[in-house]
């Protein structure tokens, strides 16, 4: 029995306990209400009645908070839900039309950094279980929920905790922390994800900022970058440093079939972010292509100098800027670091420092494992259809749960493609939510009863 | 008479002045206590026995304070002091070891945003009329007082001010509102002072900040920017914009006979700034070549993206960059905004915008003019020693008063080579604060009595 009318019934307590998780401010970043907002998930977890406990790595690392609950009818099969309780930086906050961790609610949306990512995804996981407990007093297999607090600063302890409770974790499959839904209303079940290189390159000139009337004399540490940034890529995109993509296979025929099959609407997509055209003015496959299979070499922040309004003649001391790279498989972080540094040393800009915050291997699931369509078969039958893809654009810590845990790792969730995720103005919508808590509820009785 | 004692008996008396005068802040560029600090102004002016009065062009234009004393001996010939009120912004804050605006004395320095540029060399020259009517209740030549309010935004309206009240501010000679002195404690007598254009240049993609992942197919205006910026100048600093230098002459015989003779530490500039080589790795004659007649490209501040600590993956939807060129005689500002677009257009970057912050043509003082040596006699027995110079490195609105007022124009004062101007932590030196007031007394007597 699937709980669908627990699920409407209960509607407005998954709301309000998702605004309570927005109003705790979680900023991994920042070490901002990490450790608060970790007990308050406890807390919620515990009134879902879902045994709860935090687990610890060492000093100054987030919590890990730890979900699980036995099946009295599937004892023998375990599904984990993967999430994570930090959130972005809310910055600019000027953007924002309500203060950024406000937990607004607005006709059918949600407001506030966290919304969807991953709070909103999160409630809905255990929604379900509530959903299943309250109705059926077990659930369809046993659950495991592993809910950590860096993800989104790189998960630089997920592996560590992996390995440290590796039986603790054991499962049989896990559903990823989020899942994209796209303009028509169908969630994209997710079979990959890529990897991430995070880096900082800066340059340092004078001790000091000086009057740039000096410029005659003095380097500008922004111009050095600029000068040393501009060789990473070229104007269409393509990374200039040498071997970036030598270990990488193409695409399969099955991908590419699958990919072929995958919608993708141009136009709402372009319209959505205001843009007329794609980066090397992709179109079509190839756009559809870059997103599951293209590595981008992205700026994430330049900064150097006056920042503030109007003119200051300044020469300014330092310059820095914040660069991930998205990896495809058998980019191996580790490697890929070695080869940036020896590009910027082969092109002489050995004056660059190269600061790495982390490294993140892709990671994918075989499509023909029987988990894929018990989760695609919940998809559809919970949102109407859905839609396989191989890998997502984004990055998560899949990599380690595939080789340490060896369980496929699904995502399906409620991220609304629009959802301005990491953006100001950050939203849920609660159709979605509403919809994905079956969909939960769904996948549990499809896997522990196949 | 030179009234020399005065000066040193009441120097206490000009330390607090000044430190009244920092503690008022007064940010051109935030419109910052503009108001607040012209009043000031006036009223120190007032109590130095100096008729005052504030000027004013039109609503939203910072006011002249305008001071004016009548010689009884010599009412034929009249000096200006040209000078400004307003500071450059005062950030990075946490840099500071002191408030920004704390004016705190220890030992023979005095803190604060503006304590030397251009406080400091303001109160010399009130204190130096001061010392004059204190002591013999005349000055050697009539008086006038142009304190304007905007230089540090680049003296928008002061060519207006000159057109508006020509006959008002008719004179003879006119005394910059800054000298430099060098690490040996010699002053530096310029006849000249370098233009300044100062634009930013600013990029936009999407409506909106987009999560990185994204990246495979949004353009990034970061990199859109840095492509663009890159090709304004080489590594060397040369300009590569068509045309850039075309109009300018090459130094004079004579005025490379006076850069031959001025000196130039660099050992000592080096080590001020904690750097080991100029930019096109200039030595010598070429160091100081540059620093007189080197025209320069600037990056003042490039912003874009996620600024704070750690990782943001974000997708800036804009980037913006702060340039500031500093041009050399002959190099007209409209000309070169026309030579910046036309070089922008031709290399593609149609999409790049360009917002004009302000355009100052460069200016020189003919060497053979009698006042030359009028105020060099007066430095060098002040001083000991003083040092010619054809043209500063920095920028000055004085193409507008050799124009308008046809008058020459002269920089000399009071700010220590190495005094942080326009950086944290500047400061003033009293030594030389009181050397350069009697320096003024002896600058308005050869004037008077010539």
């Amino acid at each position: 029995m699937i709980p669908t009318k627990y699920v409407d019934t209960y509607l407005d307590e998954l709301v309000s306990d998702l605004q309570t998780l927005i109003r705790q401010p979680s900023v991994s970043a920042k070490n901002e209400g990490i450790e608060k907002c970790a007990s308050l998930v406890q807390k919620i977890l515990q009134k879902s009645g879902i045994k709860s406990e935090l687990l610890r790595l060492k000093k100054g690392v987030a919590p890990i908070v730890y979900g699980e609950v036995k099946s009295k009818q599937n004892p023998g099969k375990t599904l984990m839900f993967y999430n994570h309780y930090d959130v972005q930086p809310a910055e600019p906050f000027d953007l924002w039309d309500d203060p950024p961790f406000s937990g607004r609610k607005k006709g059918n949306k949600i407001f506030g950094r966290g919304a969807t990512d991953d709070k909103g995804e999160l409630i809905t996981r255990i929604k379900s279980v509530e959903a299943c407990l309250k109705t059926t007093g077990d659930v369809p297999c046993n659950i495991k929920f592993v809910i950590e607090g860096e993800e989104e600063t790189g998960s630089a302890h997920i592996e560590d905790y992996l390995k440290k409770y590796k039986k603790k974790f054991s499962c049989d499959g896990v559903i990823w922390e989020f899942g994209y839904v796209d303009a028509k209303n169908r969630p994209i079940v997710g079979l990959g994800m890529k990897g991430l290189l995070f880096v900082e390159l800066s340059v340092k000139e004078s001790i000091r900022d000086a009057h740039s009337s000096l410029a005659v004399l003095i380097k500008n540490p922004a111009w050095r970058l600029i000068e040393a940034v501009n060789t990473l890529r070229d104007s269409d995109g393509k990374i200039l440093i040498k071997d970036w993509y030598k270990d990488v296979s193409p695409l399969s025929k099955n991908d590419l079939n699958i990919i072929q099959k995958e919608p993708f609407d141009e136009t709402a997509f372009k319209k959505e972010f205001g843009i007329t055209s794609f980066v090397g003015d992709k179109k079509g496959l190839d756009a559809k292509k870059a997103l599951v299979g293209g590595a981008t070499c992205n700026i994430a922040g330049f900064v150097s100098g006056y920042a503030g309004d109007g003119a200051k003649t300044v020469l300014p001391g330092s310059a820095l800027v914040k660069i991930d790279f998205r990896l495809i498989p058998k980019m191996g972080p580790k490697k890929q670091i070695s080869r940036l540094k020896r590009h910027l040393k082969s092109k002489g800009f050995s004056d660059v420092g190269i600061k790495v915050y982390h490294g993140e291997a892709a990671a994918r699931t075989d499509s023909s494992h029987p988990f894929v369509s018990q989760v695609k078969d919940a998809a559809d039958e919970s949102f109407g259809k859905s839609i396989l893809n191989v890998s997502n654009a984004g990055t998560g810590p899949m990599y380690p749960f595939v080789e340490i845990l060896n369980a496929p790792c699904i995502s399906i969730g409620s991220t609304y493609m629009f959802s301005r995720i990491h953006s100001p103005n950050e939203f849920a919508r609660i159709d979605l939510l509403k919809k994905t808590t079956k969909c939960m509820c769904m996948i549990m009785s499809n896997f522990g009863n196949a």
